[in-house]
């Protein structure tokens, strides 16, 4: 029989459908395409192609926007939100709007244009996170953005560029699926006064069916209420509330988690095409007793209907807790 | 500049980006594939091919499950939810699950393998809006259900059927996207006494750059917030929480106006897959001053990537205004 089970933060019921029995070969996907390198405008070489960089990790003694860098991270050249203006809040009769000021760059996470995060060194997934991290506090600095987050769209069928890079996105209004969790989190801090992530994370490891992997640092895992097929969560086992925060021991725990997540992935759906999303807490200092940031890694394998769009409940045909088994088997 | 506007109910902030600047030519659509109508389990002649019908409007003197009908509910063959056992509610320790009973039918909109909701007989639409309601009304009378919804995806992109047909779902909980709608609309009320979507209808019938069409009974506009392209409300003027108390003049106003924005996509976008879904008030009473029920169109023209499921705050390359103008000149 199909269960329904909540999402004790976002209180979102989900169906966990065994029946449609859902197996990883069942899941077709396209071979990935590849860009043409000669016209890619994160490839080495073409910096000339993209706006000026933001900042890169380089050699000594190169040149901005010339060849020499391991990471870079550029304005992104379509942005949705635009950097400079007032926001000009306005009321339009019943209606609220503003301007969509806000930072919108590209963290170019490698200068090849074929590797990604599994296939780079290890070293080279830390020094994206360094990069993620340095580049928070930066904007961070600037008291109209309210909320940071980094988000990566791996795949042609969910990206314009195959070249490897995730986005940099600060905004001026908290997201409404921040505010949800906190709202979540608020309300259970207050009933508890323990954060529910750090709750969450405790009855996880007490039951280990939903884990893919941990260490001293970190636990990945599958949610209890996944929305979709091989959705994850990576969060740091103690309580953090700010990525931008992240301490040494913490950039070599997280690089690893996700590396070997994310091979594992492609190990078992070769192609694979996901998002992922880092959730940290807006940049205010009052979330910190609640909120605790943590990556959420959503494969793109299912057509989202109509009944999920109108409904905000979505119907999973592979229970997590086959999925992170699927995950915890698959060898690397 | 873009802007991000503040959707009044979900309190949803989107990106409108005119810099974008979608046109309707802008969006690629496949020919739409039509199924084998030798296999078609929802053609006339064919169903011995389906569970047993649930209801349906059909000739004098023909039989139950027999060729004869022009409107046909049934079982769907592989449901969501199920509908005989215990809810079964329980906690597994700080997480929530109850058994996914509910109820999950399909009702087939025309006997004919390629007409649609935009093709049909006026009449023929009215039918299926009787056939919604008949349902409906039988299917509340059972307490265990808290929430009913009529959900369409068209399109094969969208659907498992090119054969016209709509979902009845009944769900044993309130979907989180309609608590969000009920927690936005009870706010207003508390605060003004009145219900916010009557003022939204007000709004846009004061400045009616977002309609697309009204008459006495119901208008059809583009929201203020829009996440979509050419996302589309059709809503009754006067209040009404109960999409299943539609009496015989709003069955009418509404079969036409849902069939003639119908044609208006498909004469500005051919072949477009779309969702629709009505969003009716919970079965319990205790809504009825401030839930005003509404049918939500949404084509399925953009990839939703990761920065919209990761953020709920969405990117609309296309102003609600331009998309409300595009309608009205659309010719049918």
């Amino acid at each position: 029989m199909p269960q329904l089970r909540k999402d004790p933060i976002l209180k979102q019921w989900v169906i966990i459908s065994p029946e449609r029995g859902k197996r990883p070969h069942d899941f077709r996907l396209e071979t990935e395409q590849i860009d043409d390198p000669e016209t890619c405008p994160f490839c080495e070489g073409h910096e000339g192609l993209t706006p000026l960089e933001t900042m890169a990790f380089r050699k000594a003694g190169t040149a901005l926007n010339q060849p020499g860098w391991w990471v870079r991270v550029i304005p992104d050249r379509d942005p949705i939100l635009v950097p400079t203006g007032d926001t000009g809040r306005e009321g339009i009769g019943m209606f609220d709007a503003m301007n969509a000021i806000g930072i919108h760059e590209v963290v170019v996470e490698t200068p090849s244009h074929t590797q990604t995060l599994q296939t780079v060194p290890l070293d080279q997934v830390r020094e994206v996170i360094w990069t993620y991290k340095q580049r928070m506090l930066d904007i961070k600095k600037n008291p109209r953005f309210k909320h940071l987050m980094i988000v990566k769209n791996s795949g042609r069928s969910v990206s314009n560029f195959s070249h490897s890079h995730s986005h940099i996105v600060a905004t001026p209004i908290i997201p409404k699926r921040i505010e949800e969790e906190i709202d979540g989190a608020r309300e259970y801090y207050h009933y508890h006064d323990r954060c529910i992530f750090c709750d969450i994370i405790k009855q996880e490891l007490d039951q280990p069916g939903r884990i893919i992997y941990q260490d001293a640092y970190f636990v990945a895992f599958c949610p209890f209420a996944s929305r979709f097929p091989f959705e994850v969560m990576i969060i740091p086992k103690t309580h953090q509330p700010f990525f931008e925060a992240i301490d040494n021991d913490h950039v070599h725990g997280f690089a690893q988690i996700l590396q070997i997540t994310l091979k594992k992935m492609q190990a078992l759906l070769a192609n694979l095409p996901y998002n992922f999303i880092i959730h940290t807490s807006p940049c205010s200092d009052s979330y910190r007793d609640f909120f605790h940031w943590h990556l959420e890694l959503i494969p793109k394998l299912t057509q989202v209907a109509g009944f999920e769009w109108g409904s905000g409940f979505y119907i999973n045909p592979l229970p997590p807790e086959d999925a992170a088994q699927f995950l915890r088997d698959a060898v690397i």
